[in-house]
């Protein structure tokens, strides 16, 4: 089965937004076995549009198109749908009230070209819309099919996991339940994964089901990502279970949070199971410590706060600092220490460090060391060599730091 | 002239990578005045290349390829354009003996398959390689061409600007000298831009030289882009300098920089010319305005540091605010000044609001209120309103109140 994608905006070539939908499609069709050998982006222009879908159907089973479904004049997909097609648009009533109601929920005037939405390829069968106006498309062209989605991913992504993969699997005669289940690993390369797990890998080659893949992701780890087919959820569910427990058998607390979790969510959940509140101090990452935790929501529960603190004398004069010399464990223990006496926090973690270009008190950039201390009292340290590339090395301690806090955390 | 683009990686198809190179291509030729109407992305896959290549030129004077130079067996976009030119590899020794010598001078073995990149299709030009290893190609096909670049983004850059961008130009017989400069802008909306710039706008679509186009870049603001051509770099700065006056005239001070500037480095700037330090005091933000500060590279000299004082408790006990409400512009004021006090700094910056999902204090969802105090002992504050969703309440903040500083310490 091959499903390309066409996405459509003149925008897109213009480089005034970055197309990220189609790479979002082709890491859910490649998790559900399904190939996409051909991506495209073709301006608001319907002879190239019709060129373009028309040829990417040629070569495969199926084409997704993202955008060009607004109420506006140069939205002219669903025009290039139905040349394609052979077919006339029709205004279809049940869409075109869906529409008006929405409009009406929000108290909002309509503009009458919003009725635009509500014209389908005559044969279409509609993906109905639960978070926009317009609806999607699903468009047979001979043996083949055109599925339409508007180009909002969180629309996207909503239409393709409840319409457009379970069809695409119908098609394929696979008529099976896809699942993927995503664990989270820091600490380890891919080629170091690859090996731990060369048992499992190869276990899972000779049942094949279900898959594993690797993805990399820069600063945020790599993803171990498994991805399950049977004829039910609950089978789907029992594989995946199965699954992740030989994973993490083989990796153990390389693991550190599943699908949707993230480092610092993964963290500050640990710290409210426990009780516990954090105080932050940050030199060398400047605050990207304290910002990313409070990204997340009821962060306030567990987070008191952080000093940044950039200059030496702020590591004196607010944390009690005693070392002249500021880029060492010992000084990185001491700024934990004083953040939580400054902060009233129960737990203490602090970055000191170098990110470059040019050295401190000798020490080399790409060096971190991170302090931490404990409700009892004990306190831990350890030096981290990164890359010593100013931002890539501010990232890297945010999640080096977290992850070491992590592992202490996770003793008490 | 038409140029269209093709990105290779079986990689950007699987969505383990955004391909973000086609979109800043397709900004850079619309600058220029030259049309990219489509972009493919396709994978490892020679067959599959080709047909897209071939498919592609057909319809464009010119086609950019990106990546697939590297020197691995999966890389085959030199066999790939070979095929359509219909020649042979030859191998380039200028090209191997510069390979060679990159690996020498980094004390680097070099493996014997880098070689491979030192095959070029005969007939083809290089574009000399000086950030990495692979070079680039100018390849003639009947009276249209070819180019390859690598896939690398900061390779590809430097390489487009020097070799391709040129020939494009010469090709498309303007023969001149192109370039762009950018007026970064906060404040305004692009329709109130564009109200503002009506007059000059008309003048410009008079004259036609140079071009504006209004670019939305989210809570980083609105760029208003100027592009001119001319027969010598001299005479399109002589224009762009002209302009820029123009629309600065026009607009005032909504434009906070030119080109690369961001709001945190001009803010730092202004802060250093005038002997100037900064202390921060964030709740709201949680050190996404200091983390924003210190990804400056000798921001060191400037910033102080700063209290992420999420907890109520820290704005009292480490910032002596003394109300326990917190959320409103005397706290932020307070804020500010325990800010400088605390970090000794000679102007502090505080933000406070509510990122929401719940309302805090009575105070809604998307509320910022932002304190400053200078070093002669004036405060000042605002209160913003910004959209209720969570991270663009927060990265919205960030550019608020740093604009905010921005404009009180332009009078010092």
């Amino acid at each position: 089965m091959r499903c390309d994608v066409v996405a459509i905006g003149t925008e897109l070539l213009l480089g005034q937004i970055v197309d990220t939908n189609s790479a979002w499609l082709g890491e859910q069709l490649s998790a559900a076995g399904i190939d996409s050998c051909l991506q495209v982006k073709v301006g608001d222009n319907l002879e190239r549009m019709v060129k373009a879908i028309r040829s990417t159907l040629a070569d495969a089973d199926a084409v997704i198109i993202c955008g060009g479904l607004g109420p506006t004049h140069d939205d002219i997909t669903r025009e290039a749908i139905a040349e394609i097609m052979g077919v006339e648009l029709e205004f279809d009533d049940a869409v075109g009230m869906a529409i008006s109601e929405m409009f009406a929920s929000r108290n909002r005037r309509m503009p009458e070209i919003n009725m635009r939405q509500a014209m389908v390829p005559k044969g279409a069968a509609i993906i109905e819309q639960r978070r926009g106006t317009a609806p999607g498309l699903i468009c047979p062209v001979g043996d083949k099919v055109i599925y339409a989605v508007p180009g909002v991913p969180y629309e996207l992504y909503e239409m393709f996991e409840r319409a457009i993969l379970p069809d695409l699997l119908t098609r394929s005669g696979s008529a099976s339940v896809i699942s993927s289940r995503v664990l989270r690993t820091w600490g380890e390369s891919e080629s170091g994964l690859n090996e731990r797990l060369f048992g499992v890998i190869e276990q899972l080659e000779s049942v094949g089901n279900p898959t594993l893949a690797f993805l990399a992701s820069g600063w945020e780890g790599i993803k171990v990502r498994l991805t399950a087919k049977s004829s039910t959820q609950a089978e789907v569910v029992a594989i995946l279970d199965k699954w992740e427990e030989t994973v993490r058998g083989a990796i153990g607390d390389i693991v550190f949070g599943v699908d949707t979790d993230t480092m610092e969510s993964v963290v500050l959940q640990m710290l409210r199971e426990r009780g516990l509140t954090l105080g932050l101090a940050e030199s060398v990452t400047g605050g990207l410590v304290a910002g990313r935790l409070t990204g997340i929501e009821g962060a306030s529960a567990v987070f008191r706060g952080g000093v940044v603190s950039y200059a030496t004398e702020v590591k004196h004069s607010v944390l009690g600092v005693r070392s002249d010399m500021v880029v060492n464990e010992e000084a990185a223990i001491e700024m934990a220490v004083g953040a939580c006496k400054v902060l009233g926090a129960s737990v203490g973690l602090a970055l000191t460090g170098v990110a470059g270009p040019a050295s401190q008190e000798g020490v080399k950039p790409g060096t971190l060391c991170v302090g931490v201390c404990l409700p009892d009292g004990t306190t831990a340290s350890a030096t981290y060599s990164l890359p010593a590339v100013r931002d890539q090395m501010r990232q890297l301690s945010v999640i080096s730091a977290l992850d070491f806090l992590r592992r202490h955390i996770r003793e008490l």
